[in-house]
Formats: structure tokens, sequence, C-alpha cells
């Protein structure tokens, strides 16, 4: 493909996403086909010779599009979102253009700079503590990682080697540091709690490490408090484990619940004195609702200042804020933390820069060794929207939540709202059918409800379980989501509510 | 942005695009600019109105130009290459329309399909055995991974655990197994070679397990040989400690050399047999030559098809294969082994199709959750150019290597080849200026005519020290690079060369 060969394919497939976002809503927001549609709509192997745009263009209407679930679509009510928007997509394109394995400072200076200084952007936004910016007093920091998964597992390996670098001697003779570092490592054990992400118990899993969820309680909101974790702190000692991580969450998956920070922190402090050698990191896992914080509302109504007796913080751009996936930006408040526990060598990498330690390679910051250029699309974002258009953008959608709660509550006759709405996200049931029902009768009514609306194509809804209740989760925080868009939920909920009450 | 804003706003990149790769040979291949330069020139905060798109495009060349390092530029010979091409860009465009978090077959079953489909193309255009394949004998199958180092570092989480479920009974009572499996840990060890890359390393880091390097000598071409491996082998079982991985590698980073995979099989059959309890995992980190399979000649040197007694295998195309960062492409023998060590289980990731076991959820397949649309730039690139297009650029891009070295053997008064040229990589050192002159006296010519030439900024190098000997690595794999840059390479190292042998 030549530069006027390019030129022609780009610009037709710049037509072809902006027809897509156009005529979104006309289609159904989750694919039908059926499982292996695609293998039989492609050859068993790659072509020999080069097939020309026209034909692979052709293919993508025709082939991948039916196979497409449509994460802007308008109706897309399942999980979070996963956001792209014009400016991103942008960002994307030079990025790709511009492609190199950005590991060293050295590799693209602009890479490593521009991540730094639009993290520092996005903290102040996000009215994080000074302690996680680049700038700011303890030598913080920012990194754009994958996903919320890749931040919970660098943490925790972070903690980790901060953990036994603090408990074990560095006086000891190699040899037999290995060996006490290796008993030390079997008695370690990281806490989440019961709705905390299953990314947390997934990087345990990674690291080898033993993992304890704390049980989380409706009558506590759903969060970890203070009493919860003291005796959970207490279980472990007795058992003669040593608690070294703790997973604590802004938001969440299942009913976008906040643990008490407040709590936590006096739990910690009780355990081992904060800054102590042997302190428990707090990570602070704000995956999807961290965006809100672009709020000044949302940064005093969770307290977001209390984190900085923390140790790391997560969000995700690339859910609630319109970045296209993927750009998790993870936060630390030392970022020696980081290099001490992934920094590895090998001489092909050396260069004047590193080796003078004047400037940051992110490669040690992360799991993997290269990167892209991602922070060109998170500044684009933060450029075209400005902090006051993000923030616009994110109170109509929590205010669609809010109209959506309103509206089942208008209808309690037919649906009992189990949590929310909290950061656009409503957690319902339905009502029972008459008084004292038994649980399993009202689980098979809800669940029928969900697949009955689910199987109109029109919305996408996912589901949980709390305490033994199936409940349906609904989700009003994409791009294109609606207030209209709001009222068709409720009416098609309603219809089919309706319909499973009657029997 | 609207729509139109978006239509002016993306054809415009699109001209810039096309304009950098037309012009980027007058481009310095490294930037010069200082650490910290790009702070200087933003704001210290986001804005907080939104900003003209003219504005932002405007910073892309004033601001973020000077600050890159073209890794596409024909002078680029350092590292190993990080691609693109135009379908590849146009595959990540597309993708970052379609965003979303496609975790699950039903968050777009196409992302999945498409994924098993492509990596099942390029498993038989590199020649892998059928194990490889998702269609294949023993269930094997690929997933794109974001890099060689989450490859790595997934191969030996799956590596781990497969030891541990062959070597610790699981009829134990829960509690007791964790302590036994605890235990156990303490003693694994994972093996690589002193020239393995070093993100095995970082793996085992990662994991928290014990590593050792065993060294490779310049007599067996830098290769693993049975020897050195049972000899580590060995060593390791006096030392009570358990091998339960080893990461070979298919063109190392310093010098391109191959491990001698018979050899490793002989060792590791006589150490414990293949498929028996307690077999040791090989793991094959081709991440850049893996490319070249694409020719049978390659494939037939390499002696591809003795893989098939190993576990896993992982090149990347964003190295050598036009795919932009990042498609690291990794294939296991059997994907149990993947979904038995990283499948963790959220009620609100339950779907009708997942439970019913009648898809792939790639997120068992790789350490986080959520997965961009990548096959489709992969897609893109395997049809535009066909197998045999790629055959040619790869052919064209080793005769480069090939010139280049015949170049430095005409002048064997200046240069002496160290290894190479192997998958277009040479290495190399200044000659002696006097017979038996010291080596620190030639490391510290070889590092002045090093640093000389990359100081004129036409052509970029990196080095390496093998035994104590500093040496240039000159890599020929870029896309722009034709016969006239390397006869450019050439002329700029001798004329320098002869300047630092004057003295």
């Amino acid at each position: 493909m030549d530069s006027q060969g390019f030129r022609e394919a780009a610009t037709a497939t710049i037509d072809e996403i902006i027809t897509y976002f156009d005529t979104l809503a006309s289609r159904n927001v989750v694919s039908s086909v059926e499982p292996g549609y695609l293998r039989k709509l492609l050859p068993a192997e790659a072509p020999q010779d080069g097939e020309p745009w026209a034909a692979i263009q052709q293919d993508m209407e025709a082939k991948i599009m039916p196979g497409i679930t449509h994460w802007s679509h308008p109706g897309f009510h399942a999980f979070f979102p996963c956001a792209t928007s014009y400016p991103s997509i942008l960002g994307e394109l030079y990025s790709s253009a511009l492609s190199g394995a950005c590991f060293n400072w050295i590799c693209s200076p602009a890479v490593t700079e521009l991540e730094t200084v639009v993290l520092d952007w996005l903290a102040k936004a996000l009215g994080l503590p000074a302690c996680f910016l680049s700038t700011g007093p303890t030598r913080g920091g920012g990194v754009i990682q994958g996903s919320a998964s890749e931040a919970v597992l660098t943490a925790m390996v972070a903690a980790r080697d901060k953990y036994l670098r603090e408990t074990v001697p560095d006086t000891l003779e190699e040899g037999e540091r290995e060996e006490r570092v290796m008993v030390k490592r079997s008695r370690m054990v990281a806490l989440a709690t019961t709705l905390t992400h299953s990314s947390a118990k997934k990087a345990a899993l990674i690291l080898g490490c033993r993992f304890r969820a704390v049980r989380v309680r409706e009558e506590d909101g759903y969060a970890l408090t203070k009493a919860g974790l003291k005796a959970a702190l207490e279980e472990c000692k007795a058992q003669g484990l040593e608690p070294f991580f703790l997973a604590a969450t802004l938001g969440t998956t299942d009913v976008c619940s906040v643990d008490d920070f407040e709590g936590i922190s006096e739990a910690l402090a009780e355990y081992v004195s904060p800054g102590e050698p042997g302190e428990v990191w707090v990570h602070v896992d704000a995956a999807y609702a961290g965006a809100a914080l672009v709020c000044p509302e949302v940064q005093e109504s969770t307290r977001i200042g209390l984190i900085s007796r923390f140790h790391s913080f997560d969000m995700n751009m690339h859910k609630w804020l319109l970045v296209n996936f993927d750009a998790s930006c993870f936060f630390v408040r030392d970022r020696e933390w980081l290099v001490q526990a992934l920094s590895v060598n090998q001489a092909v990498y050396g260069n004047k820069a590193s080796d003078g330690g004047l400037v940051t390679d992110y490669r040690e910051w992360q799991i993997p060794l290269g990167r892209r250029f991602r922070s060109l699309k998170i500044w684009f974002v933060l450029r075209s929207y400005g902090v006051k258009g993000l923030q616009e953008y994110i109170r109509r959608t929590i205010a669609n939540g809010e109209s959506f709660a309103e509206a089942l509550r208008g209808r309690s006759d037919l649906f009992e709202i189990v949590t929310g709405p909290s950061f656009a996200l409503t957690v319902f049931r339905l009502a029972a059918k008459t008084e004292g029902a038994p649980l399993e009768e009202r689980n098979a009514l809800t669940r029928a409800l969900y697949e009955k609306v689910n199987a109109t194509g029109k919305i996408w809804l996912t589901s949980t379980e709390l305490d033994g209740r199936f409940a349906i989760r609904l989700m009003t925080a994409v791009r294109t989501t609606e207030k209209e868009h709001i009222e068709t939920a409720v009416k098609t909920l309603v219809e089919v509510a309706e319909e499973v009450m009657r029997g």
C-alpha cells in the first residue's frame, strides 16, 4: 500500500467510522452470532499474494461488524463503559504512525515526558493528594498501564518487595537472605474484600502469595470498615500470617460501593504505624468511579484527600473518561518503590541519559519492557474537552442514573432497588410478587426479567449476586446515552417486568 | 468535536502521517532534546475550557516531534525494529473506534474469533508445529499479548502451576496443601541463559521465584547446548532446587544466536521424561527473529519443527513483521495450562456462552482482564502483503544485513565482526590497532567509534558487551532501510573508524 493508496483507504475508513457513530443506535447492542461464525467465513490460511484494500474493507462490514458488540451504543448498560471519542481516536492514529518500543527515555523523549505531564494534569484534575504528583513532596508520579489488572499486579509486586526489604535484614549473606525471603514469602498474605475486583485475587495467584477476601456487608453499604479490617488483621496474626497488601476500592464492580478510607487508615495505624517497617501497602482501585473525581463535589463526597495515607491509586481513563482502551492511569506515592521492585538491567539498553539518572525510564515502573505512545490520546481528550467539558459529561451521566433510579422507585410495585444509584450504576431486582415470597422465586423471576430484556437486543444489562440475591445492574455512563435512551430502558423493563409478574 | 470536525482533523492527520513517512529520512534519527524539555513548553494544568483542534495539532509538530526518536527511520539500526505500516495503522484506526474491553467472547465475538483465526494463519505461515494451532491435536492455540515480557510471564505462571499440580498431591486437605505448595515454591527455580532477554529474569522477580542464568559461550555460538543445560540441571539438583521452567531463545537480543533445541530436548528428556509429572516447561522466546520463519529456508535452518517438544512460543509481529506496537503472538501447546493458572471468576462476568463452555474467553489466557481488538491490524497486514510480500521484505532486510557485513569484511583493517550477520544483525568492534592490543584499549576505541557515529544523528546504533568485549550492534530490519542507507552507514562507520584509529 503506497501513500496514495493509504490516503484513499484512510479517508474511506474515516467516513465509515463517522457513519458508524451516526447510525449506531439503529444496531442491536449485543452481537447475536453463533460461536464459530467467523471461521466459516474466512480461508484457513493467510493469502499467498497481497490483496487490494477494497477486498479487505468490504469484509469489515460483511464479516466483522455482525460479530461486534457495541460498547458505545446508547443501550449499552452492561459492566462499565469502555469509552472512545473522536479526539482519542486521533491520538491513537498518531501513535500507530509513530510506533516505537519506548521503554527508555531516549527511545522517544516525548513519549516519556508527555506521559509524566499529562498524568500530573490528570492527578490535579482528579484532586489527588500532591504525593501522587511527579513534582510532589514524596517523589511520586503516574504511569500509564494497560489495565487495572496490571496496575494492581504492579502495586502488589512493589508492595511485596518493599515489605521484604523492610523485614528481612539486608546484612545477611546472599544465600541465607534468599532462604529467609522464601520463608517470609510463604507467610505473607494479600487482603481484599468480597467485592474487590477479581484482578486482586488474580494478582495474588500470579505472585503465588496467599489471599484473603474480607466479607463486606449490606448494612455497611458493602464497604470495608474499620471493624471489618481490624478483625481480618487479627485473624491473620492468629494464623501466623503477615498481611502486606490491601486492595481498597472506590466504586466496586458489583455495586459501586466505596470502602471507608478513614476506617482503613485507623485500623492499619493500630496494626503497624504508617511509615514503619512492615506497614501494609494500600492500593486504591478506582478503575471506573475514579473518573467522577473530575467533579469537585465527588472529591468532597469521597474525601479523596484521605488517600494521601495510602500507597497507590489507579483509575482507567478508558472506562468513563472518553479515552479508548487502553489507558489505565496508575499513581504511586514514591516511584522508587516501583523501580526497586521492577528494574532489571541489560547491556543493550544502556545509554547516557539513563545511566546518568537524569530521566525517567518507564520500563522500571511496569511489567512489560516496551510501551506505546498512549499519553497522546489522553492529552488530546483533556485539551479537547477541557476539565469543564469532562465535568459536564460525568454529571450528565450521573444524572441519567438518578433519573433511571427515580423511574424504578415510581414503580415500586415492580422493582426494588438493591443499591444505588451510585456513580451512574443502579442495582435492582423484581419486587416481591407476594409478601414474604421465597428467595428462589424472586431470583428466578428477576433472572427471567434479565434474560428477556437482554433478548430484545435493544439494551444490554449485566447481573450480579449479592448475599444470594440475584440482581440486575444498569449503568448509564456511556457517552451516547441520553435521557431518551433511559426512558426506552425503563419502558422495556416495565413491559417485560409486568409480563414476568403476570406469570 | 463533532463528525465534521473529526473528518477535517482526521484528514489533516492522515496528510501529516503521509508527509511524515515521505520525508522521514531527512530528519535526525534520534531526538536531541534535553531531559525536561517538554514540561517547559506545556501548562502546569489541563485547560478548564476545551481547545480547538487547530491548537492541538499545531503542538504536534512544534512540541512533540522534536522529542520523537524515529523507529521507522532508514538509519534506525538500534535494538530491534518496532514496526508500523499503512495497513497496520488502518487496523489500529478501526480498533480505536470499536473500543471495548473484550475479555469474554460475548463482549464482541469478532474480537475473539478473528484473533483465533489470524493466529492460526500466522502459526501456519511461520511453520510452527500443528500442536500450536487452535485446531491442532493437543488443544493448543495462540493469543495476542502486549509484549514478549507479558508472554514469558504468562508462560512462567502457567508452568509453575502445572508443576505444582503435578508434584503436590491434590488429595491433601486445603490448608495442608497450601503449606506444601508454599514449601515447594521456595525450592523451584526458573532457568535461562546469560543471553536470554531480561524479561525472563523480570518474570521470575514478579513471581518471586528463584532464577539461574546458564552461561553461554562464544565457542558454542552463544547458544545453550545440551552439555550446558545438563550441567545446570545437575547443579540445581545438588542444591536441592527444582527446575520447572526454561526460557530458550530463537534470536537473542545481543547477537541473534539460536539455542540448540535438539540438545535442550535431549538434556531435559534425561532429567524428566517429556509429559511426565514435573517435566520442565520450555518457552521459546522468538520475539524478534521469529518473524523470519515466514521464509521456508529459515524454518529449515532453525529446524523449527523441533519445538513440538516444547510448551510455548512467542514472537512479536510488532518488531519485524510490519504490525505496529503492540502485537506479541504467544502460542501454547495446551490452552488448558493457561486457563487452569489464570481463570478467576466473578459473578458479573457470567454469561450463557461462557458458562456453556462453547467459546474462548481470552481473559483466561492472559494477565489483564480487558483487551483491545488487536487482531485487526494483523489481519490487515497478512492480507495486504500476503505471505509472499512478507517473505520478500524479510529476505530484503536479511540481504541488507549481509551486504553490511560484507562491507565490514572488506575493511578488516578497521573492523572485526564478532557475530553475524544473523537475522539482519551484525555485531562488530574495531580491529586491533596493533597486534595483541589490550582489551581495554580496544573497548575504549570501539566505544569512541560508537559514540561519534551516534553523535552524527544520521544513524542510530546500540552496543553490547560480550565476555568483557564492548561491541556495536547494527540491525538492518527496518522497513524503510534500503541498500543506499546501508552504504551510508558503512561510509559513516569507515570515516569515523579511520579517524578513531588515527587517534
